[in-house]
This record gives C-alpha cells, sequence and structure tokens, in this order.
C-alpha cells in the first residue's frame, strides 16, 4: 500500500506532514505496511502522475487533502480520470451539506464553492465524514485496485480513517504480510548509555529468530524510545517474538523505562496519583506552564490534579509561593534552594500532597559561566522533599520539554518508591 | 528538484518527517522548488527505485536519512549503483572518524561499523559534517545529474544543508525559475466565512498577473493562513506582486490578521504589551497551562509577563484567584461570571496591568446539553473587563489549542483598543 499527502503547504514545508506519520502508525498497528509514501503539490497533473505511480507498484493508495471547499482542490477531478470516470453531484450529500451550512450561517446563503464537495466520481462509495463537511472517496476497478482519498483536515482524517477506511482495509488485508512493532519508552538515560548497556547484537545473534528483528533507537526530548519491529510472518508469531524482545529489553533498562507505545509519562504518573489517592500541584518557572499543559492534556486528570502556579517572575515566587525573597538574592532564582520552596509551597499553598516544581535557564540568553543555559533545578515533595539538577540540552524549546519530562519522572519515581 | 526521506521509521510514522519541512522551507526561501517528496524504507532496491524515477523526472535530487554507523545504512551503495560507481574507503574521512571517536572513548577500539561511513562512492564530492560523524555525499553524471546525500539526525541535517549544500544548489538555481510566497494569519474567522468576504478571482481575474498567483486557504486550530504564491518568474517581480496580494487581502480581512509567515499570536501580543507598557497576568482552568507556556516560548518573555495560576479545579479558583464560590455553584465554572473573576483575580492578585482568563470544557466528557464540549468563556481585564463566550470544535487537543489562540486574540485586540 501506499500514501500520497497532497498540498502546496507540504511541499514546501509549511505544514510538517503529521497526517502522514498518523495514518502510518495506525496502519503499521493494524498490521498493515505502507511502502512508499509521495508528497505532491496541488496541480492535477503531478497528483493523477503520482496516483497512477503508486497504483502500478501496489495496487492501493490513500491519499490526503485536497477536498476542501476552495478553489485549490483538484484531487477528485483528477484522480477520477485515471480510473476513466466523470464527475457527478450526489444529491444526498449536496443536501447534507446545504442542511449543516444552514444549521451554521442561517442568514447566508449556501456557496456554490460548497457544493462542490458534494461531487463524486461515478461508481465511488462514499466514506462518511461525521467530523467536517467534505466525505471521502474510495473508487476501486473491475481488478481490485483502488484508491481511498480523504480530506487533510488532521481532526476529520482522523476520524474517517478510523471509522470508514482502516474498518474496510482490514477486511483486504487478512491476508497478506504482516508488520508489528513493540516501543518501550525510557527516560532519564542517554541513548549512547543505552548503547553501552546493550551491547552489540542484544537481541540474538545474526540468524537466530530474536536477532533478525531490527532494534532501532529513537531519541528525542521525551527520551530515548527503543523499537522492535518484526515483519514478513504470522501475526501469532511476531507477537511472540516481540513480547520475548520486550521481556529481554525490559531486564536492562527496566528502572529508565515508565511505559509502551503511546504511552505518555503524564499519564502514567496520573495513574499512579490515582492509584495512591494523592493530589498533585505544580509551581513552573522557565516551563511556564507547559508541565500543567502537559498534564491537563490527559483527559480526566482533574481527579488527581488541582492547578498550579506559573511563577515567571520573582516577584510572583515570593508571593504566590512564599519563596524567601533573601534566597532568590543569594542563590538565585535556579537554585537548590528556590526549586525546594517552590516545591513545598505549592503543595502548602494548594493543599496538595505532592508538590513538584521547575526553576532553569531555557536561554537562549540569561546563561552565566556559572549558570549555563540548560541548566534547570526541579524538586518534589511527596513524602520526602528533594531536588535535582540537571543539564539539559537543546534549543529552547527542547530544553523546556526535557525539563517537563524530567519533572513528570522525578514524580513518577517519587511514588513509585513512597 | 525532489527531496527524498529515507527510513523505516519515517515510513512506519514513529517519527514525523520534520526534515523534510525544514529543507523545503530552506529551499523554497532561497527560490528553489521541491516538486514531489518521497519517503521509502531501510531497503536498497526501494531506495534505489525512488531515486531513480526522481533522477529520470527532475535530474536533482536530495537525499536524507540512512548515512549512520548502524547496520541499516544502505543509501550510498544503492545511490552509487544507479551511478555505476563502485564504493572505495576515503582514508582522509576514516582518519577523522577514528579521532573523534578515540577522544570520545579513550579505552574503546573504533568499530568497524563506524569506519563504513567512511565509505564514499567513486568521483563523489565530500560535504563536510561538522556536527556529527556521517559525511554529506554530491554524486553528479556527465549529464549535471546529480543526487546530494545528507544524514537524517536534524541537527547534522540542518547544518551540513546550511553550510554546504545550499550554496552549492544556490549556485546551480541561480538561471532556474524562482518560488516565492507570502502567508497572511488571521484568527477569530472560519475558512468559510474569509471565501465569502474575498469571493472568487479574489486578487484579479485568471490570466491577469495577480490573477494567476495561487492562492491558498490554511485552516488549523490557530486560524486561517492566507498564502500566495509566485512561481517561474524573475525574483523581483515575484517580490512587486505578493506585496500586491497582501495588501489587497489586508484592506478585507485586515480585523482578524495578527502578522505574516511565521509570526506567533503570543510574540505579537508581548510586543504590544511592551510597547504600551503593560504586564500581563493569565488564570487558566481548561487549557491548564497552556497560554503560560504559549507566551514562555517567546524568547525574553519575562520582562512582561508575569506568571499566572493554573486553577484546574474549584477549590483552587475560589483560594488563588478569588472567585465566589456562590458563582461556582451558581452559574458553575464555565460561565460568564467565573471567568470575569478569574481575569480580575488574577491581575489584582499578581498585581499585572492586564489579566486573561480561560475556562471550558475541552471534553472528551464533561459536557452536558446546556453546556456542551466546545463551550469555553473567555474575559481579558485591561482597561475595561469583559468576556466572551466561545463554541470550538475539534478534540481536547484542539479544542484548548483554540481556546489559547482565542485568548491571545482577545488581548490583542484589547491592547489595540486602549
Amino acid at each position: 500500500m501506499e500514501l500520497i499527502t497532497i498540498g502546496d503547504e507540504l511541499l514546501l514545508g509549511f505544514t510538517v506532514d503529521t497526517n502522514a506519520a498518523h495514518i502510518a502508525r495506525t496502519l503499521a498497528a493494524a498490521g498493515v505496511e505502507i511502502v512508499r509514501r509521495t508528497t505532491v503539490g496541488d496541480e492535477a497533473a503531478g497528483i493523477a502522475a503520482a496516483v497512477r505511480e503508486a497504483l502500478d507498484r501496489t495496487g492501493a493508495v490513500i491519499t490526503t487533502g485536497g477536498l476542501g471547499p476552495t478553489s485549490d482542490d483538484l484531487t477528485k477531478p483528477a484522480i477520477a480520470g485515471i480510473f476513466g470516470r466523470k464527475m457527478r453531484l450526489d444529491e444526498e450529500i449536496a443536501a447534507e451539506l446545504e442542511r449543516r451550512w444552514k444549521a451554521r450561517f442561517p442568514s447566508s446563503g449556501f456557496p456554490a464553492t460548497n457544493r462542490s464537495q458534494a461531487e463524486i466520481p461515478e461508481g465511488a462509495r462514499v466514506l462518511a465524514n461525521r467530523h467536517g463537511s467534505a466525505p471521502g472517496i474510495w473508487l476501486e476497478d473491475e481488478s481490485g485496485r483502488w484508491v481511498a482519498m480523504i480530506p487533510g483536515v488532521p481532526r476529520e482524517m482522523r476520524g474517517i480513517l478510523a471509522e470508514e477506511l482502516l474498518p474496510a482495509i482490514r477486511t483486504r488485508a487478512e491476508s497478506e504480510s504482516v508488520v508489528l512493532s513493540r516501543t518501550l519508552r525510557t527516560t532519564g538515560i542517554a541513548e549512547s548509555a543505552i548503547a553501552d548497556l546493550l551491547g552489540p547484537h542484544f537481541l540474538g545473534e545474526p540468524g537466530t529468530d530474536l536477532g533478525s528483528l531490527p532494534l532501532a533507537y529513537l531519541p528525542g526530548p521525551m527520551g530515548v524510545d527503543l523499537r522492535v519491529t518484526a515483519k514478513g510472518m504470522p501475526r501469532d508469531r511476531a507477537a511472540r517474538l516481540l513480547e520475548e524482545a520486550i521481556v529481554k529489553l525490559r531486564a536492562k533498562v527496566g528502572p529508565y523505562a515508565y511505559g509502551e507505545d503511546d504511552t505518555d509519562l503524564a499519564a502514567v504518573v496520573l495513574q499512579k496519583l490515582r492509584s495512591t489517592n494523592l493530589r498533585l500541584a505544580v509551581a513552573e518557572s522557565c516551563t511556564g506552564g507547559m508541565l500543567g499543559e502537559r498534564i491537563t492534556a490527559v483527559p480526566g486528570s482533574s481527579d488527581v490534579f488541582l492547578g498550579g502556579v506559573i511563577a515567571y517572575r520573582n516577584d510572583i515566587k515570593t508571593a504566590a509561593l512564599g519563596v524567601v525573597a533573601e534566597d532568590l538574592r543569594n542563590h538565585g532564582a535556579v537554585s537548590e534552594e528556590v526549586a525546594l520552596e517552590m516545591a513545598s509551597g505549592v503543595r502548602a499553598r494548594l493543599k496538595a500532597d505532592v508538590g513538584v516544581s521547575i526553576t532553569g535557564i531555557a536561554g537562549p540568553a540569561g546563561g552565566t559561566p556559572e549558570k549555563p543555559v540548560g541548566l534547570v533545578w526541579i524538586a518534589v515533595q511527596a513524602k520526602e522533599l528533594k531536588a535535582r539538577r540537571f543539564h539539559l540540552i537543546g534549543d529552547r524549546a527542547e530544553i523546556r520539554q526535557r525539563a517537563t519530562q524530567a519533572a513528570l519522572e522525578m514524580v513518577r519515581r517519587a511514588l513509585s518508591n513512597g
């Protein structure tokens, strides 16, 4: 199967192609492999050429983008042409589009540009869009070669993929070869340190079953993910080998592993808070709210997350958290003393069980030889009150992401030992 | 020119292809157009096929990825084969790699897998890598068709692109056609409403200079970006036409436009605060810190941003912001009254000049018929105190992003009128 993403904004690099990653991961999780991905601009000839080539190679193509109401939408006629189909107005879709429009803009007429979204190729099957206006389209020829077109708006793409496209593909894919993978997520340990821990041929000697599984190191601001992949074998054998590999990896890097696959460390921390019946509050300086944002990105966090204080300026650290002004003067805002006082201050003032604080120098300005950019102090008060110093690498955004992740990991460890 | 990104992790969607966006933008800014982008896995035949096809189409190809020390690196021999070249060990590169290795790991021998990074195709030019070990490679045939291979590690890719590859491409591209674009960023107005405002052929009738510029609508949680592109003309003419187009767009959508190109609304708000000498504080409920995070993502924000309160739970709204408990009971946390009290409360308690608050239902749970998911109240107190109700669409993440952007826009407007 191949994936084609359409849009000048993608080709010019104004938009990062997160749709492509989402579709590939979703299909991979269902055991369906994308063998090539192509991105083309909003130009009919280029779209048609890319789709024709992909059809010739694999006979199964998903496209995203180019289905909106505005005039740069050329995808449907371009692809209909490959199948020798004409476009026709689907009255049912048109009526539904008009109904939605009138519900939203009662006083304004239904524009002709929006009606064009109801045009579909002859003989196409509609993939219902419950999240927006442009429907998806499944087009197939007598020999079973197919193209599925879905919109590029991420919410609509995700909805149609899950509700319509994936079930359709799954039915067809059952007999095809499987690609499965599992990822162990670690944090607080460098890629090279893991490599040293594991050594070469960690999973097994080349040629053995386990040894033939590729082990990928995927470092990023959240830590290092370790991904093992099994290809071209029956699903149950792949699943068994992957389980063996993960058990082996956990035995070595267990203390640094906080979860698998998509697991977010914030969700792990929230779960630990719930199971220990403790409530959390945060005090943030250089991260400016990112820690609270990460935690509240998890639905249902309000049962154990109370809130916090963004103490970006020093006077707020004193007024809202009770940090001693003299400590700020003597040790500076980025210091063990201030981190400890922020954590215990927010815990006491918000009547929480656990307080966590971050204070650091995210850069690019503000560093000194004694306190360089990337220096971050993080403190946690659960049963005990403790602080740790970090030297984080990367630009401002990355330092803040790493600091947030490190704070979550300190809370996780405090709760695991408590 | 075409771009090929190589790696199983990209194809499987475990890594989002930010390299591709960076390269495309960098080249576009230099007036060089990428006409197609392809992603293939770590597999020699697939790499060779994609490169051969791209060469046939455009004669100019950049590849990233597949140059690291690990065993999945097949790019160089696969591409050398297309040009009929053999691989040879470059002794100079090998010596340099060994020197670096010994500096880093004095006690461990230089591994053979790393030495393979010093192998380059016969007749290739080396693109120096000052940021890592794998050098870039430029391979060209007698007819001037070329492939440039650079590593996939983002830092190394960016370095080689800026220092080696871009200068080489620029020299060749001078006679080629230019692609330039400008983007006007709007927020607080729907894509369809802009389309209605502008009507068809807004920039000019088809066939006229302005009318031939594609105008793209790029909707997202931050608002709708309007991008105009000029292709295949001399640079000064392209720049002049784009300026005319932007002036014309601003005349229609001016009140909704907060900036151009990469401009972040948070940076615009900070600049307005600076020029009016006002200091800001935030009170966040459903966004949980995202507004503070957006503001402090801008370097140097501490001169006008004081901090804020993440009042995720109701008792924190009362204790830390002075929201009247009775109002919470009578009107609920997501109400005009509570939003107003949060904004004025954080302004007073943090001694700020401007207070802004967000309270809403981000979902997926917590909605009711009267207060559905997506209902958000935002209040600002600058000279005046006012609140506005929003019905935001999307999933939890998107509702929070839209709420954050709407809050920034309310502050921008409050400061513009003040």
